[in-house]
């Protein structure tokens, strides 16, 4: 295999690893005869897209409507946008509800009455619901203000309801597996309460979920009706640190060159900052802010990660990763560093497009 | 004056007060008859280049060697890149170099040794000085190290050395503005004890300093010979919580429309997020992380910021906007917020482009 030439920091996809996450989540899915509706916010790329058509996926999840359009122009014709309707776009929602099978997501009676005056084609709505994470959703016990959602759904042809939506994200704040299964089943249980409520007026309703780190580690379905988790794809630090996945499950890096070195602190400057890795930090045992793990560039793939040495600080385009004296001694100005991100959603939407380990372009939107 | 049409998170300029920021800091340079070398890294962008250029600017900096070729494209001729050689990119220096008067910077002899093996053509040396922020350089007393790059220089004809660089990003953690003055007066002392130990061997050589808390609030820049501010064309709240400027100098804010509200705990959710402000965070009076501060956009202008209130937490596509009841009531979905950024060169690098107040587009550089 041709090694490719990397100068300057470069966003890298192991592109077997990551099809290996597609296809498991893709199975599992199946198994449990669930609806796999991916989150394509992570990647971005209709290419990557295409690896998820090869399992059959045919149903996409997007944060905004322009990705959704991107996605669009990609031949995808099944896209729900889930984040609070923004009634500002009402013309990009119209242009696209021609073209798609478009699903929105609403919390509130206000939205939807703005929505109805100006949508000129029909459009499935997902009800968002808190299930404990307190970021948007109307709270899981508000019979109240969701009836009065589904009173002015009832009024209209434009609006068709297709079930309740969650996003249980204080999945991520878990100490462990175990938090997060009992948050994942939790929110099965909120979830159902609705269900039985409502299933009698509207008997297809679905309840779908998402977060990547319960989907990824709870493997019995029952009880709800589609999963939507996108970060798997990729993985990164975080998930490996919630336990949502193996180092080795990690498909990207953020290949970066190393420019300085400083033996009196063993410390090592790469040229790889906020703009290319996030500013999105965890805190290490020690109590310490850090960034990224740091791995050893081999040309057709990365190593496992380097003992003991991590991202301790970003600026702009400066990345300072704290090693051992031992491993210091080992790195040369001039080398290639794989930097693990924290969160490789945010990495992958910073890099203006991505290289494969065979040195080819995936390409990405731009927005 | 038209009032623009804004629909999704949008970074807008006030250009008259980016104007009045560059207009202050040449003046004060000239006043001060030291050169001036502003960090384009900030705005990035060819249209505000030239707003620096009717300043009378002709020589700025940059922090890589894509940045130095956009704006050789457009014209700039004498470029500094202040960021630790990276020797991989030997292409684009050399390319550079034949191009426009470039100056590279270095931190070891071990980068001129890998420079001068593959150097085509003259460029100018800086070598960057440690004076405290232990980010990147050498330490301004080792000088057993500088005199080694210095016999390096001597040697040969393609590098031509012009001074000490410091960046004393430590500024930024001051605690008022008498620790950022103690600060610059502390790099001034340690910088020239290096000019008087080599003035002889380099008669020309000049000091360079450039952070924007010393240059906005220095006001005499005895010692010194070049500033290289870069953010006080923008400033932001991490400047403002600095005392680098005043609210009124902040010449930016990301504009995000408000998707939805949650009156239970005074909240409204904004699209915009984590790929619109980055995660650059600042620590409130109360312990609290926020993201930027909040003021009402009127279509042609932002108002001062709302009283307590901030944006609490980012998704990648969220914002969560605590505030007060008295406020929450004002506010409906729909409307535009102005978020005032923590940090504006990373919201400004997340941008694709911006928007004047006049709703015209000012494009830049895309890496």
């Amino acid at each position: 295999m041709l090694k490719m030439k990397i100068t300057k920091p470069t966003f890298v996809i192991d592109a077997s690893i990551c099809k290996n996450n597609i296809h498991r989540m893709a199975k599992k899915a199946q198994n449990n005869k669930v609806h796999f509706r991916p989150h394509f916010k992570t990647h971005q790329s209709a290419e990557i897209a295409g690896w998820f058509r090869n399992e059959g996926v045919g149903t996409i999840t997007v944060s905004s409507l322009e990705m959704a359009k991107y996605f669009a122009c990609y031949g995808w014709k099944d896209i729900l946008v889930a984040f609070p309707v923004n009634i500002l776009e009402i013309e990009s929602i119209n242009q696209l509800a021609l073209e798609i099978k478009l699903s929105l997501t609403v919390e509130s009676d206000n939205s939807v009455l703005t929505l109805l005056s100006g949508l000129k084609h029909g459009v499935d709505l997902y009800i968002k619901i808190d299930t404990g994470y307190h970021r948007t959703g109307i709270d899981y016990s508000n019979f109240n203000e969701i009836e009065k959602i589904l009173r002015l759904i009832k009024q209209t042809k434009k609006l068709e309801f297709i079930g309740f939506l969650a996003h249980s994200g204080h999945t991520y704040q878990s100490k462990n597996v175990d938090e997060i299964q009992s948050i994942y089943q939790d929110t099965v249980v909120k979830l159902n309460q609705l269900k039985l409520k409502f299933k009698n007026e509207f008997p297809g309703l679905i309840l779908s979920v998402g977060d990547t780190p319960s989907c990824s580690i709870i493997e019995n379905f029952d009880g709800v009706d589609e999963i939507r988790p996108g970060n798997f794809v990729f993985f990164d630090v975080m998930q490996y640190q919630l336990g949502s996945c193996d180092f080795n499950d990690i498909g990207v890096s953020v290949v970066c060159p190393v420019v300085a070195k400083h033996a009196e602190r063993n410390e090592i400057v790469i040229y790889g900052g906020a703009v290319h890795l996030s500013r999105e930090n965890l805190i290490s045992k020690n109590g310490q802010d850090y960034f990224g793990l740091v791995s050893l560039f081999k040309g057709d793939k990365w190593t496992k990660p380097l003992t003991d040495t991590y991202v301790k600080s970003l600026s702009q385009e400066h990345g300072i990763i704290k090693t051992t004296e031992k491993v210091f001694s080992t790195i040369e100005i001039g080398s290639l560093l794989a930097v693990i991100p924290v969160h490789s959603c945010l990495a992958a939407d910073l890099a203006r497009d991505y290289k494969s380990l065979t040195g080819s372009v995936i390409h990405k939107f731009k927005c």
